[in-house]
């Protein structure tokens, strides 16, 4: 096997054309999701094969180690159950192959570039971050997980967070919601706007013209907060989108209190399916995001050096009782 | 102000002499605790000052960052709350310094040094950890949380946790319990050890000839399984001491189900004031550790590259309702 799979053996194993396969992996139209899964399972195969067997395969540098860099701040990386999900995973891929995960966490502001070793799998990285600006153009091999913001030129691995929200949007279509409101996570960072855009853009197509939106920063206390604020804003609406599932969860109290019934009275929709989904009540229908399966892919991506693909992970409405 | 601070100047800082301030900083006896307070007061403000005023210390490398290594298996930093106390308090004090935390987990059997940047805080080191030892021989600048192993020759940063088995030893003595059992944690670290050491000596020197043990791994299922043994081998026990607050909320969920009341029946102490301690049923009595004050100074010292002190920091027994 050669250097690194080229498109047309990614394809060949997937079983679909060059063609599909490509689209699938640039994530530039939209593909059917067992086409999307049959795709990545093989870019996930054969990276991994790659791993394990890389005899002959002298040109290429080896990974000494890969650094996670985290753009927020210490202490939510022990608050934040994604950070755990995505690093534990990552984690893991990294021990198969004998070397290390080193963690660090930058502050939204800081430019200071940390020590690292190896290649850098970047996450959580906003717009204008000037230690992301920094990276970009520091020739260490970086990945970034979510699509970067578009001021940074970066490979990445991303879940599909535009159809997470127009899978959910087509939901409170289908269930006969007619005034739907939106939780969004903060605007500069792309995985947020995407969910959003994927909600509003879905519900417009279909005769919505308003989508009131307040904005969080993906914690319970601002979902609450949000939900407040929508309230009072637009009174009338039976539905709410909330692009995480913590949001979710905090809104669910804010209608609680406001002695809104949910679902009866207001429908609500998280992202994440966070072990926090299955624990309210009712529990929460969510859109669940394969985050152990971007942080493999992520990393198996940049410990064999590859380039040239920037995975999409299908995303996929879980329905529980809230909606 | 010199290079590093001297123990004279830190005694007279202190308002002790520099034999108490040596006893407290050695910790080879037992000092008072309000003796042992203000000498680390000290310690804490002639470190902090330092690191603030660093003029005209030419000789002192600057350390360019710090790495916390933490001998346990990567979701485990996720899952156990001192971690994330330990971390973020650690991190606050880097972050003041301008410069980056750096966290890596290392499995138990690793002996696979990570690539480090500048100093290491050395976390759960046990017992012939191949990779500690490695530490040590490195000529890298490390400091241990905690008493290290008998094998290791480390600088370090400690809590009493002897006297924190002779605090909950006292308080069982004092409330007139006779049959006391403990649940101890993992043998190879010092830190366990000792906390029984502190109970059992305790006790014994009270007359208590006996004290029925069964080992956890400080998680709550580990807590359930070691009561349960406990129950088996000792069923007219009437006190329990758990060397972690996880233990001791899992050890109160098997002397329900083996109807126990606690504290009525069976008296419950645990070690750590975690969150947990407020939320079990009865609220826990346990001994507080300063686990940020400890993170705090031991990134102190290793920020200014301060040795020949190795503090240990005061327990103090917490009393709710379980003891």
């Amino acid at each position: 096997m050669s250097e690194q799979p080229t498109l047309a053996q990614v394809a060949a194993a997937a079983g679909v054309s060059p063609a599909t396969a490509s689209r699938v992996l640039t994530g530039s139209v939209r593909v059917s999701t067992s086409t999307r899964r049959q795709v990545y399972e093989a870019v996930s195969r054969m990276g991994y094969v790659r791993q394990r067997a890389p005899r002959g395969s002298v040109s290429r540098n080896p990974v000494t180690g890969i650094t996670a860099v985290i753009c927020d701040h210490l202490p939510r990386l022990f608050s934040e159950p994604y950070y755990a999900r995505l690093l534990s995973a990552s984690g893991a891929v990294v021990a198969e192959n004998g070397t290390h995960l080193t963690i660090t966490t930058v502050n939204p502001t800081s430019s200071v570039l940390p020590t690292l070793s190896g290649a850098v799998l970047l996450v959580g990285a906003r717009e204008r971050h000037p230690l992301a600006i920094k990276l970009c153009t520091s020739g260490i091999t970086v990945r970034n997980i979510g699509r970067p913001p578009h001021d940074l030129k970066l490979p990445f691995a991303d879940v599909d967070n535009y159809d997470g929200g127009r899978q959910a949007a087509e939901h409170f279509l289908l269930t006969g919601r007619k005034s739907v409101a939106a939780i969004g996570g903060p605007p500069s960072l792309p995985a947020a706007r995407d969910r959003l855009d994927g909600l509003v853009k879905t519900l417009r197509e279909a005769g919505v013209a308003e989508v009131p939106v307040a904005y969080g920063d993906f914690t319970a206390a601002s979902g609450t907060h949000a939900m407040q604020w929508l309230l009072r804003h637009a009174p009338g609406l039976d539905a709410v989108f909330a692009a995480s599932d913590l949001m979710a969860a905090g809104a669910m109290q804010a209608l609680r209190r406001a002695g809104r019934r949910v679902p009866a009275d207001v429908a609500v929709i998280g992202f994440d399916d966070a072990p926090v989904a299955r624990h309210t009540n009712p529990a929460l229908t969510t859109v669940r995001q394969p985050v152990e399966e971007v942080a493999t892919i992520a990393t198996r991506l940049l410990l064999s050096g590859t380039t040239g693909i920037d995975p999409i992970l299908p995303t996929e409405l879980v329905i529980r009782d809230s909606a």
